[in-house]
């Protein structure tokens, strides 16, 4: 089949604005920010409740596509390692997953807490938390 | 920005062929099947360890990407939702997102556990699961 293309639906807004400001992982952020959803999108966030969960899938614009081995998390000493087997943003496909708190929600703006991911990132998708 | 085109990097071969056979979730799935990935990605599998969990995002290629709301799991009676609010694989961008347990690597092949999605499906990425 041809290559998908993607259609983002909204942009990132936050207080992290390098890669070096960004938490490791989603899991260790206390970073807040608003996830910004185009009002064309609005009623696919039908149901959405403050206090859930969500799961938020990102397109790391500024990530390197053609990058196949990394030293994970910069560390040199534990030699190169594939893309696959680490959460590194550089990847053929630089989605990042995120699990994010909804603090807020108001119309088309989420108030979200978790961040790891820097200001103006392009949101791909939303998900209910298994 | 223009909107991202994916590349496709490899495609699942298992024995459930139609959305109807697939389990609801991967968590409570005891399907097997084979993640072929292309060869020219092999350098980026290199550190996945059999037993290991990662984390699979697959492009849902039949998905329908117009819709914004959904009967959750095709039950009327909970009323409309939103697909963000949702699992539903019709959404804006039909990613879905696996968590499966690695049971074999030859090569570029991967045997894995766990699938709730048909054969063919096309593969975008993995991740070590955080």
């Amino acid at each position: 089949m041809d290559d998908p293309q993607l259609k983002i639906i909204g942009t990132l807004r936050c207080d992290i604005h390098s890669p070096q400001e960004a938490p490791k992982n989603y899991d260790i952020s206390g970073h807040s920010g608003t996830i910004e959803i185009s009002p064309q999108y609005l009623d696919a966030l039908d149901g959405i409740e403050k206090g859930q969960t969500v799961v938020v899938l990102f397109w790391l614009h500024q990530a390197d596509r053609d990058v196949l081995k990394v030293y994970p998390r910069g560390d040199r000493s534990r030699g190169l390692r594939g893309v696959f087997a680490t959460r590194s943003p550089a990847r053929p496909n630089p989605v990042a997953i995120s699990e994010l708190e909804v603090r807020e929600i108001r119309e088309n703006l989420l108030t979200v807490k978790g961040l790891d991911i820097i200001d103006g990132t392009p949101i791909i998708d939303i998900k209910k938390k298994i």
